[in-house]
C-alpha cells in the first residue's frame, strides 16, 4: 500500500464509498502480514516508495502465489524476479494480466505508475550478447518503477570503437547500468567517459578463471574510475532498482 | 581545466586580457600532459566535472608534486588521497594553503567550488569508532566537491536502538554512505529503513575471519536491501565521489 | 541404550523378568557394534545423553536400515538427517510408525522422551522463506530431544520492524537458533537485542557472491554481538542439538 | 548501568540520599551517549546483563579512555580486550585499580559481581602452549562475568592419552571452551567425550597451510561431534562470553 | 613389461621357444608406444616396478580399451581407476577375467603378483561409512600390488573409544592409510597412537564449509602428528600405491 | 572484411563489375553492424588481421546464425568456438560446407587463407589423453588462421623419457602450445628444453585439489622457465590464436 | 624415556645401582608431566620411538627451556624446530653441548642414537637455492633420528638435464624428500624416475601467484606420479620425520 | 657459454691461441657446475640462447656472487633480478662495470649482444605511475637481450583518450608488454586495438579487493581480446623475456 492508495482509501471512507470496517480490514495488516512462511512487508511502499519484490528462487509456486495474493489485496504492484517459466505459469494462470519477461525471468503485475518517476534517462549497457538476460532484468526493473530506459548491447572493450561511436548517445543519460562478464572492464571504460554515476553488474558469463563472475566482480570493485559502484554477480534487479532511486532524486 | 575556467580564458582572449599565445600555451596541454611518469588528464574536468584525483600510495613525493604542479598551472583543484603525513609535508611546504585531513589522509588544495554542487544532504554513517578514518575520507571528498555532508558514527547493529533513534535525522538525506567492518551488516539495516540510494563501504576493520574486509564486502554485496551498491574495501574516496555525483543530479 | 533403559534392564534381571543370557546379549554389544560398514556407537546414549544420529547423505538405504535395526534392538530413538524422500520410504516401510519431516528431511522413530528435557523455550528464527527447511531441521531436532520450540520466519533485516514487533515474544526464550542466508546479518541484530546465547546457522540461500553460504558464515563469525556462536552452513541439526544441550542445563 | 544499580539509584532518591537532579543527570544519558567518535551504549547492561566491552584494537588510547570514563560514571564494569601493554598503561595511570592481564591482553576495572553468576563450572582447554593467550582471554572474560573457571593446557590430539587421563575432571564442567590451532581437531574429540555444549575457538597458531587459523576454523565448523559451535579465529573473548551466558541459565 | 617378463622373454629366445623376430616385435615398443591419443609407457614396469595405471575419468571406453590392449600384449597387469560401471562393461566384455570392484570403481586384469610384495601389513582405516569407497580404492590398489591389507571402517573421532579398542590391532601394521572427510581429524589421532608412517586421504564427504574435501585436506596437512603425509582429495589409489611402495622396502 | 576483400571490392567497382550502390551497401556496415543482441565488429579483419570469432557458449543457435550470416555477407571466414554438436547442426544445415571439429567443438566456414600465414611450425603438446580436446581447439584455430601445426599427445612428466625422445622433433618448431591439467608441470619442462616462446594452457582435467584447473593455472604462472606465458583454463582457442600471431611475425 | 632407557633403569634397580625411590621419581612422570603451560608427553618415546619434538615458534624461551629440562631429566634427546637464533642462545647457554643448525633453524641436544636406525639412504633434493633451509630441516631431522642422508640442491625442472645426470645417484636411495617452491614440479619428475616413496615438501619460495607456497602445495597434491605424498608448506621437519620412519621399516 | 663463445674457443684452440688444457678446463663445467648451494646451468646459453638469469630474492649476497663468478668465468652475461640495493652493492664492488637499474631492481654485467637480436620494436605500456617499476623490469630485460624497446606510461582506461592518441605509435611495434594493477583492464583494450601479441603483466598495485594483484591477474586471464597471454604478478622480467623471444623469430 503506497501513499496514494492510502489516501484514496481514506477518501473513500470519508465519502462513504467504503465502510469503516472495510478500511480497518485492509489497514490492520499494516505493517506486515504473517503467512507463517512469510511476513509480507505491507509497510514497505510507504517506507521505501516501492512494494516488496518477491525473489522467486527457492520459493515454491504456492508460496509465491500466497505472497502475491496478499499484495494484490493491498493494491500493490507485484514484481517477481528469478522466476522460472514453470513457476511463472502458475502465477499467470491466476493473474492473466501479469506480464512475464522471459529473457529477464521477471514477472510484473499491475504496475501502478502511469508517469515517469524520474525525468532523466537510465542507460543499460551490456558488454556481450550472453550478458543480455542480466541487462534485461535491470531494464525491466527500472521500467516497472516508472523510468525511461535505453539499452545498448555487445559493445565490449575488445572493439572499443563500437562504444566510442555512441559517445553522444551516452551524453543523454542521467545514470548508467553497465553489465559485463569475463574481465569486467567495460564499467571502467564507460566510467572514464561520463560524468554520471555508473552501477556496475558483474555477470557469471565466462569460463575457467572467470570463476562464475568473481573475476568481473573484483575488476569492477577495483575500477580506476571513481564513479563506479557495484552490485552482486548477476544482480540486474538490484542495479535497476538503485538506478531508478538515483533517477528519482 | 573545467568548463568555467575554459570560458573565462576564452573571454579573456576576446577581451584582450590574455594574448592568444598565452591561451594556446594553456590549452595545448589538452587533453593531457606527458610527465614521462604520468599522463596528467587535463581533459577530465571538462569530461567528468571534476579534475583527476591523485592516488598518493605508491607514488614518490616528487611524482605527486610534479602532477600537482601541472594541475595548479591549469587552475584545477588538487586532491590527493591515501597520503601519508610525511608525503603531505612535502606538498604543504610548496603549497602552504593546502589542507591536510590527517584522519582521512586526504590533502586538498584550492577547492574552486563556492556553492553547493547539489541541494540534497549526503549522510555518512560509520558502524564503529575504528571505521571513522574511512568515513572521513568519504566526507572530505564530498565536501571538496561542494556538497553538504553530515556524519553519524558508532551506531552498529549490536545496539540497533542507537540507529533507530536517529530515524528523523535519516529522513533528511538524499543519499547515504554507510561504512562498516566486521560482519558489514549496517548498510542492509540502513537500506531497509530509507528510500534513497545507499553506497556501502566495507572496511578492513576486524580480525580472524574478517579477512581484511572481505567478509564485510561480501555481506554488503549480498544485501537483502535493494537500494545498496558497494565500492572497494576502505574506498571512502570512491563512495564520497559517487554520492556527490548522485547528489548533483 | 540410555541410563534409564540400562536401569530397567538390570531391574528386569533382578526381578527375574529377564534371564541373565538375555541381558548379556543386549549388553555385550556395548560399547559399539561392528556392521563392517559402520561401528554403531551404542555407548553414546550413556556418554552423551542421546543416541547416535544417522547422517543420511552418502549412505545407501540398506546401510541406513542396518544401522537403524541395530539401534532399535537396543531400544534407542532413531533419528536420520539429510534423508531424501526416496530413502525415507525404505525406512518407513519397515518402521511404519517412523515420522518423516519432509521440509526438514529428517526421520524420527520412537522418541523415548515423554517430558521436556529442559524447562526453557528454544526459539528458532529464520530470515527468509527460503531458509525455512534449515530452520525446520533445527526445530525437529530440538523437539525430538524433548524441548519446547517456537518458530518465527521471514523477519530479515531489510524490514527490521517485523523483528522489533516481536520484542516481547523474544523475551520468553532461553536460547535462540537464528537461521539466515545472503548477508547473514540477522543473528547480529537478534544477538544485540537479547541476553541469551544465540546459535547462528548460515544457509546456502543466495546467489553470486553468496558463494553457497560462505558470505553468511563469515558474517556470523564476525558478529559484533558477543553472544553469537556459529555452526556449519545449512547445519540446522547441529544448531538444534546445541540449543537442546544448552536448554538442558 | 545494570538493573541493580538502577534500583539503588531510585532507592537513593526515594530515601533522599540523592537529589532528583542528580538522578536525572545519570539517567538522561540512557539509552546511549554520543562522544562523537563513539555512541556508548548505556542501555546494554539492562538489555544484555553486562555492559559494553571495549574492543581495544584500532582505537586510540584517548578514545578508549573517553569511553571508559563515560562508563565509570555510570558505575559500570569496564572491560577492554585486545589491548596492547602501551595502551593499557594509559588506562591504568588514570585507574590504578584496573587489572591488566598481559597474556590475555585484557584490562578489567571495577568488576561488580561478588558472587558467581552461574553455579556450574566453565572448563577452558587449550591444545598447545601457543594457544594459551587466546584461552586466557576466554578465562578472564568468564571470570570477570562472575563464573567459576578451570583451565587445562597442552592436551592436543597427538598425545590423546593426556586428555583421556582427565576424564573425571571433564565430568565436572557445565560448558566447555576448547581452543586449538593447526588442524583444530581437539574440539571434536572433547565433543565426543562429553554431553555438554562445547564452544570451539580456532587460533591463528600454525604455519603454511594453516592460513592464519582458517584450517582450524573450517575443521571445527565441520566437526562430526554435534555439540560443537564455533566463534571467530582467536576470539577468546566471544567464547568466554557465550560460555558465561550458557552457564547463567 | 616388468623385469621378470623381460627375463622370461630372453630365456625363451635363448631356448628357442621364441624367435628373435617375435622378441623384437615385443621389445621394440619400448620405452613407449604411440597410439596417437596416448603414449603408453611400457618402460614403467622396469623403471617403477609396476605398470602404468589407467585413470579412467575423461577417457572414452575406446581409448581405455586401446591402452589396455597395448598393455596386455606386453603381458602387463592392467589396472583402471575411476572407472564407471558403464565403461567397465566395455572392458569386461573383451576381457571377461577382469574383475571390477564396484565400490572402489577399480578394474583389475591379470594381476601377475603371486606372493606378497612386502612382509608387513597395510591397514586401511576409514572415519565414516561414506568414506568407504575411497578406502576400498586404496585397499584394492595395495592388494593388486601384492600386499596384505586389513580394513577398519567407521571409527571416527566423535566416538574415540571405538578406535582405542583396536589398539592391539593397530600394533600389527607396518603402514597406515587413514581416510576421512569432514574435519579430517582421524589421521592426527591415529598418527599420535602409532610409530609407523600414516598416509592420510581427505575425502569429499561433508557439506557446507567442508568445501568438497578442502577442510579435511587442510586439517591433515596441518596435523600435529609428525608421521602423517597427505595425498589428494579422494585419492585412494595414490595412498594405496604409496603404502605398497613403503611396505616393499 | 579483410584488406584483400576490400581491395577486390574497390577494383570491382573500378572495373564496373559492381555498382557503386552495391559497394556502398557492403561498406556502410563498417565499422560494425547492430543486430540488437550483437554489434558485429566488421572492422576487425582490417584492424586485427582476422575476423571476429564467435564464442558459442551462452548464445542461442539463432543468435549464432544471425552473426554468422552478417559475417558471411561480408565475405569473412566464420569460426565458432565452444559449440555444442546440437547448435553446430543448426549452422551446418544452413551452411553445409562448414566443418565441425567435434573433439575441439569448433566450427569453421570458408577459411579464406590459401597459403601459410607464417613460415614456422606451431607445435601443440598435450600432457595427457584427457587434455586432447583443448589441444585440438588450439590446433584447429592455428590451422584455420593458415599455419602449419604438429601435435604430440600424452607425454606428461610422470614418464619424462617420452618427451625427451622427441627432442629433435621439438627443435623444428617456432612456437609451442603446451596443454596440461593436474599439476601443470609440462610447460615448465618444455620451456626448459627449448629457446622459443611457450604458450601454456591449463586444463580443468583432474579432481580434488586440482580445483577445475586452478592448480595447473597457478603452476604455469609460477613456471621457473622464463619463456612461458599463460592463457585461461581450457582456452585452447586463445593459445592457438596467440601462437598464430607470433608465428606471423 | 625410550625402551632402552626404561630397561636400563629397571636393571639399575635390580642391580641395586638405583633405589626404588629414585626409579619411582623418574617413572611417576609417565605418561606426561604437567608444567601448566605444557603437558610434556614422556610416554611418546615408548609409544612412537622418538621423544616429543619442541615446535619453537610461538613459545617463549623460558617455556622451551622448561620443556627441555623436563625431557633432559628423562634422558631424552631434545630437538627444537623453528627456533630463532635469539631463542637458541638461551638454550645453548644452559646446554652448551647442544648444536644449533642455523640454516635449518633446528637445535639438537644429546642425540642418543649411535647406529643408523635404518639401512637405507634418505635422499633430500631441493629445486632451488632458496629452498635449501627447508631441505636442511629435513636432513637434520632424519640424521638426528639416526639415518644416512644425502643432499642434492638446485636441480629444478628448468634445466632437467641437471637431475637426469644424477640418475645413478638416485638409484641408491630408499626414500626421497623433494623440496620445491614456485610451480612445485620437481617431485612429479623425480617421482616418475624412481620406484621409491617420495615425500614432497612445498616451500613458500616464490612471489605473486605462488601465494606463499599454495601453488607448489597444490601442484604436488595433484602430481601425476603415484608415489608422491605431501606435507605442509615449509614442513621440512615432517618430511624428514616421515622419511626416517619409512627407512626404519 | 653461448654458441659464439664456444666457436671462438674452439677456433682459439685450432689457432694455437689457447691450449687444449685451457679449453678442457672451461668446457668440462658443461653442462652445469655444482657450487653445493647451486647447480649453475652453463648449458643454458647453448640450449636457450641466453644464460641463466639469477633470481636475487631469497639468496644471500655471497650465493649471488658465487653464481655470478662462475658465469663470468664462462664469459656469460650476468643478469640478476629482484635485487635489493644492499645486495647490488656487494656485486658492484666486485664488478664495478655492472649496471644496477634501481627502479627495476635489476643488475646487468657485460651484456655481450652488440646488435639488436630482433628487427621489430617491443613496446612496454604501463597503466599507472605505480606500475612503472615492473614495466622497467620488462624493458631492461628486453634491452639486455638486445632488442629495441619503447615505453609509454600512465595511459590507463579511466582516460582512454590518452591511449587512443598514441594509435599510430602503437602501429610501430611487433610485440607488446602491457603492465597494469587494480582492475587490469588495459591489456584487453590494447589487445583490441592491435594485431600483434600482447604479454600482459598484472601488478600488485591496488588495495582492498585487488588482493595483491590477483584481481588484475584474473582479469587478464579472462581478457576478451584473443591476442593476450599472461605472466605472474609483478613478473616484468618474464614478460620482457617472452617479448624478446617473440621478437627474435
Amino acid at each position: 500500500m503506497d501513499a496514494n492508495t492510502l489516501k484514496e482509501l481514506l477518501e473513500s471512507v470519508a465519502a462513504g464509498r467504503a465502510t469503516v470496517d472495510e478500511a480497518v480490514a485492509r489497514l490492520k495488516r499494516l505493517p506486515f502480514e504473517d503467512l507463517t512462511y512469510a511476513h509480507v512487508d505491507h509497510h514497505r511502499p510507504l517506507r521505501k516508495g516501492f512494494p516488496e519484490v518477491i525473489f522467486g528462487e527457492g520459493k515454491s509456486p504456492e508460496q509465491i502465489l500466497g505472497i502475491a495474493n496478499a499484495m494484490v489485496e493491498q493494491g500493490d504492484t507485484v514484481m517477481v524476479t528469478r522466476l522460472s517459466p514453470e513457476k511463472a505459469k502458475v502465477i499467470t494462470e491466476k493473474y492473466p494480466d501479469a506480464v512475464y519477461h522471459r529473457d529477464a525471468r521477471v514477472l510484473v503485475h499491475e504496475p501502478r505508475l502511469a508517469k515517469p518517476a524520474g525525468k532523466g534517462l537510465i542507460m543499460v549497457i551490456a558488454a556481450g550478447t550472453s550478458d543480455i538476460p542480466v541487462a534485461e532484468e535491470a531494464a525491466v526493473t527500472a521500467k516497472t518503477m516508472g523510468h525511461n530506459v535505453k539499452t545498448l548491447y555487445d559493445v565490449g572493450v575488445s572493439g572499443i570503437h563500437r562504444l566510442l561511436d555512441y559517445n553522444e548517445f551516452l551524453a543523454e543519460a542521467s545514470v548508467f547500468v553497465v553489465v559485463a562478464g569475463m574481465e569486467g572492464a567495460l564499467p571502467s571504460v564507460v566510467g572514464g567517459l561520463v560524468d554520471k554515476p555508473v552501477i556496475a553488474v558483474p555477470t557469471s558469463v565466462g569460463y575457467g578463471a572467470s570463476f562464475g563472475g568473481i573475476t568481473a566482480l573484483l575488476a569492477m570493485l577495483n575500477s580506476c574510475a571513481s564513479n563506479v559502484s557495484v552490485v552482486n554477480i548477476d544482480n540486474g534487479f538490484g542495479a535497476g532498482y538503485v538506478a531508478a532511486l538515483i533517477n528519482s532524486l
